[in-house]
């Protein structure tokens, strides 16, 4: 079959119509995977990334008895089928996110992959011929291709306008491409590999140093596709370069991207274990948050999967003590009852565990790591698998009804490679269908995707967000919206402090918004005691966000019998050297339906500030407390929400609204309540936050509609101890006193409020 | 059985303990409802009003087989059950909706009804026990009682706040006692007779005539309340007051509500009969609106219900051709995907056929009416039964399988009481489950209830609002908000022309905001053609709205083959004697992805004008078309959806949002994008609609997020002939002539353009 020597790509074309009746005559006559004879110069046959010849042939044996797993095949076969029937499409790049261009080299890489699963799985040599003529057509136009020619990234793709899609199509096709390298003439592979492959490459590593040597889920993007096809390629050199990056001399460790990110990691380390060593903690957290981890966990892990087909020496899934195991089951946990992710940092809301890639990184969590049944249910719910191995386990446990429920429990999860820089802390409470979670965050910056937004928190009620993170500003893939590409004002107001429910002092966001500085620091632990079910405590102190400013807040779910639901208290205490202004924000949603306080209501609207987020929020109302206590009521979701909250009589309260300098309509319009104190050194907001009533609009009847407390007052505070009592309506009243400098369990604290003693152990008194 | 002789109330409960004690010893002996002896003087055995003897002869044969009845008894047994356990409690009147003594009373009567039934159902004597006790205390604490505390009402109650909850009150209490009339000495119904039901009735007709004696959903209760009280005590003097009102001399025919209507109707009649004679169109459309018809629809056919049983010779359910089955059929049509009415007029959203009233409505209609098959496919979804024989028809029906879906096609109800004063034109699509609905209102005023917007619409896809009708402002039953009673925002925002998709005219709202004039006056159609599923037209005129001033809307909703959803033509004409400023908003929702115009975004946001309504919309931007043709895209509900129009280069283009003086922030913040024509004569608006796109946040990949529309271009618009194209971004063109003078389905019709000459016969020609 050595026929056919080197032509040029414009050649190959014709001959390969001949090709195609020779071949198929030839899978006619051998009817097995086998038919094409390659020469045996290839160190291990392909398949042998994600589909071994093994896995294969036991998926094999199983087809048609696998509910979900031939249901999946089945999909995928309509949608390259339905693609094959369009014939192939590789148009000059042109277009952002979202355009023509873009969509289409995107769904042909989607194609190809699933393209090389049905070749090996049904045996169908359509497929391998669909893969070949589109590789050939992108090794035709490849090596014409300068730099796309959108210029808006740090570094600019080839076939989309930045290397990150790039690397996407690269990773994808690289698993095509695996599947049809031993059918393909070597001939063939060798012109790909030397026209396309192996520059494409090179193009996206030492090409690209800014963009490939990083620790960033972008760069990891990046070592894997270079790793993935390296491993097709048995090239041990591209395989080096994606596990270890690129050689120091090579780069410049002080440039900076367009996020104000480091372009080199702090310590010049690179490459795929680099981008597993830093952001992941040995918990599992990934540190820019569940977003991008939920887009990091892809490449992460199928590349493990490949790894560990390929060079099981490297024991890929034991390393850092399993970490990669772990990170798919922090992941499923920073999600709210309906699986969608927290949008902690650069979160896109609505994404979920839903997506494609956490139906990999559930697979094959499950097949590498130790077959939980817990993580059946969620693949039950994903209602598709991984066409490989892994997938193959999952769906015959599920056809076994292996399944438990994936119940999600208060969790701390640590940030920082070592697991100590701060974390976050989720407090859960779950009767039935009804959950409610409070999310706080007392992490490390998260790289250039991070938020300035120190011990900041959202809050919610089963699948419904009830306080909410903003997220990011951008509209991922829109076109219309800055080629899908994040907007302006995910800088100047997202990422800013003002836009999240933390404090802001002086109108001037965390570590003055600079990454430089925040990158350097994170926030403390200081407890996180789920023990008792009925007080959960999360408590986190940031001294740095601010400089001689200290921050220390604790947020505690209460469960009282006499209450339906629990409630929450949220104390947050600031020590300062100066006077300054604090303003704590809650970003509700919904109506307002009574406050105790009074506010002007103004003729027109104004700005409430000039810079670091504020220039983008209406006051649409501002009053004084004038009370030692206030409450404000809202509904939203047919529920009745109340905030009650601790107030020095003069402080001030401002109702804001998001969409102020937003010409472009790209913020969401959604209201806070802000509580300033002003003038002010050591201050403390203690608050309660309380999911108490519901709304029917069919019977017209409004539950609960009211408050279960009266106020909450600060007794004490100092250094040592912060006191506060809360007040039921219907009498009852609590103390809660927090010890403040000593969170230790056996410690003994004393404390006299007015002629009464209290004595307990640990780090709070509540009673 | 005549020991017990009249005695004070104060005096009875002691007594009654014994006789408790005595009553159910006979009942353990006599085993059957009949129990008490009573003197033959009453004409008919009581139950006799809703549950008669035969029926619950009938349904006690069934229980236990019936699942959909049984399941619904069982729920009532719980809620009873649980109510009895708490004892009984009426307290003092004093709080308004949604306080504590309104909520108690309401649930009083509520469990009084349900016990009623359990008693003659289940014969478990507790439940009379149940229902005389709390009547009792009611006869106790009655006669003390001056008007409710709370003076809001025009016509205040005694146990609530309005008389119109004490109706419904006594229509349910009615039920009760109707169930326990037998069963309770001859003395205790003389007493409570003339000390609780008697001065009731009274209390509620004589003594309330600005209530009782109007054309009204309020009246409607008022009414039915007494005549349902009148024929349990066989009082005809109480029913020929229900049936006819009271005696003319009695009233003042001029006086008017708290909301500018007329308190009595123009020509003096009321009643029963009148409350169904004039609102009712043939068509069985209420004309205050949907929300409203279905609060009024219990008592309209409670009260038939009890009619045919108690007096047959009324034919009651033949009346005007059967409207009170045919206004069962209209009310489900009024609804959107998910059973939600079109809030139009005082609408609050959310309000669906799940509502009780419904199930009434619904079980009434098919046993009285023609069992369609239909109505069970809606009792199915609704999921419980009235428990008296029209439950159990539904409920076997069920059980023997007999529902067929209730498909909403489109339709047209006309308005008025001889159904020549306009009406609701409703366009539908449906494709499994995807649907669309345009609903054009060209309708009468709709008594005090109605809204200011002549030949408005809203536009619907699947159950969401697309392009909304405000509804209401008011929340209904939630005491923080002006006590759940409407709001001042009602009157100085909703019901004015600029909160609706309709045209104002300089910047005064239709009919001068006079509710008088309004009355009068109503919109007439001019076509209302959907025989051709492509090309579905509604068409309506407005002659009034603006002395001088002429309104022709016609929208369409057309599907084109190529492409997937079909859209709307919405052409606006509008013809003057002198220059005007002309509006048209469209209440969009979501967010603004782009727009073919550009516009100043202020620094300051202020109002957009000082009065009728244009005080609560705040200018958030503003340019100028600038164009023969405008687009804007907006995402909503994960949908992208384009508005096409037609423009002179210097029409404004203003995007405003609600909120603007508006302090208890009552009002929602909600957008619009609003068309604005300077200073012209006759023009016209002509615009396409479009649903065209979908986001998935999930996959990240926006689908057709662009319009299918290049332009929209009005070529010719005189007296008799609109001529529009519309421009397809694949090349097609199409051309729309509107016949604007000749609605006749075949006169022939010719139009030159340019140079071409056009052809057709009927009101449109579209090629």
């Amino acid at each position: 079959m050595k026929f056919l020597t080197f032509y040029k790509s414009t050649e190959i074309l014709s001959m390969l119509k001949f090709l195609k009746i020779f071949f198929a005559v030839c899978f006619i006559f051998s009817c097995t995977k086998q038919s094409n004879e390659l020469p045996k110069d290839v160190k291990v046959s392909h398949p042998n990334l994600i589909l071994t010849q093994k896995s294969v042939s036991e998926i094999k044996s199983n087809l048609g008895s696998i509910p979900l797993f031939d249901k999946t095949l089945a999909a995928a076969k309509r949608e390259v089928d339905l693609e094959i029937s369009k014939g192939i499409r590789v148009p000059i790049p042109k277009d952002m996110a979202g355009g023509y261009t873009h969509t289409q080299h995107k769904l042909n890489y989607a194609s190809m992959q699933k393209a090389g699963v049905l070749f090996q799985l049904l045996g169908d040599e359509k497929y391998a011929i669909y893969i070949r003529d589109m590789l050939l057509e992108y090794a035709k136009m490849f090596p014409k291709l300068d730099r796309h020619p959108q210029i808006r990234s740090y570094a600019r793709g080839k076939l989309f306008w930045q290397c990150l899609n790039d690397s996407n199509w690269l990773v994808f096709t690289s698993q095509a491409y695996d599947c049809i390298y031993d059918w393909l003439p070597k001939e063939q592979t060798e012109y790909l590999n030397k026209t396309l492959f192996k520059p494409y490459a090179n193009f996206l590593s030492i090409e690209t140093p800014q963009y490939f040597n990083r620790v960033h889920n972008h760069s990891t993007w990046g070592n894997v596709a270079v790793g993935m096809i390296g491993l097709v390629m048995d090239d041990d050199d591209l395989v080096n370069s994606a596990l270890y990056g690129l050689k120091k001399e090579e780069v410049d460790l002080t440039a900076k991207d367009n996020d104000g990110g480091f372009i080199f990691d702090k310590e010049g380390k690179a490459g795929f274990f680099a981008n597993l060593d830093s952001p992941f903690s040995p918990d599992g957290f990934y540190t820019e948050g569940p977003y991008y981890q939920r887009y990091a966990m892809y490449p992460f892990l199928i590349f493990a999967e490949a790894l560990q087909n390929k060079k099981p020496e490297l024991k890929i899934f034991e390393y850092k003590n399993g970490v990669l195991i772990k990170a798919v089951d922090a992941l499923l946990n920073l999600t709210d009852a309906d699986g969608e992710f927290f949008p902690l940092n650069d979160g896109q809301k609505g994404m979920s565990y839903y997506t494609s890639s956490l139906v990999s990184a559930v697979d094959i969590a499950y097949y590498y790591g130790a077959q939980k049944p817990e993580l059946l249910s969620i693949a039950k719910k994903q209602n598709k698998v991984q066409l490989d191995a892994t997938g193959l386990s999952v769906a015959l446990g599920l056809k076994e009804g292996k399944e438990k429920p994936f119940i999600k429990k208060s969790i701390e999860l640590t940030d920082g490679s070592k697991g100590d820089e701060g974390g976050i802390g989720i407090l859960r409470h779950q009767k039935g269908d009804e959950t409610l979670a409070l999310v706080m965050k007392y992490t490390g910056q998260g790289l250039s995707h991070g938020h300035y937004d120190k011990l900041s928190f959202s809050f919610y009620e089963n699948g419904d967000e009830v306080l909410q993170d903003y997220g990011l500003s951008r509209f991922v893939n829109v076109e219309q919206k800055n080629g899908g590409g994040y907007l302006k004002e995910n800088k100047t107001f997202a990422k800013h402090t003002i836009a999240h429910n933390t404090i802001v002092q002086n109108e001037t966001s965390h570590f003055k918004y600079k990454y430089a500085v925040a990158s350097k620091n994170h926030s403390e632990k200081y407890l996180f005691d789920v023990s008792n079910p009925a007080f959960q405590v999360v408590s986190a102190t940031e001294e740095n966000a601010y400089i001689e400013t200290k921050f220390h807040r604790s947020m505690i779910m209460v469960k009282d019998e006499s209450i339906e639901k629990p409630f929450i208290i949220d104390i947050f205490k600031v020590n300062s050297n100066k006077k300054n202004q604090y303003d704590l924000p809650f970003y509700y949603f919904g109506q307002i339906i009574s406050s105790s306080f009074n506010y002007n209501s103004p003729k027109t609207l104004s700005v409430l500030g000039n810079s670091n987020g504020y220039q983008h929020l209406w006051k649409e109302g501002a009053g004084i407390a004038n009370s030692e206590s206030i409450q404000f009521t809202w509904l939203d979701n047919k529920r009745f929400y109340t905030l009650t909250s601790a107030t020095n009589k003069n402080d001030e309260v401002i109702l804001a609204r998001i969409g102020a300098n937003d010409p472009k309509f790209n913020l969401r319009k959604d209201p806070a309540l802000i509580i300033r104190k002003k003038n002010v050194k050591n201050t403390i907001y203690a608050s309660i936050i309380e999911s108490h009533g519901t709304y029917d609009p069919v019977k017209e009847v409004a539950s609960n509609a009211y408050s279960n407390f009266s106020k909450i007052k600060v007794l004490k505070d100092n250094t040592n101890y912060s006191a506060i009592k809360i007040y039921f309506k219907k009498g009852k009243e609590k103390l809660l006193i927090l010890s403040n400098s000593d969170n230790s369990k056996n410690k003994k604290h004393t404390l006299k409020i007015d002629t009464k003693e209290y004595n307990w152990f640990g780090s709070y008194y509540y009673n």
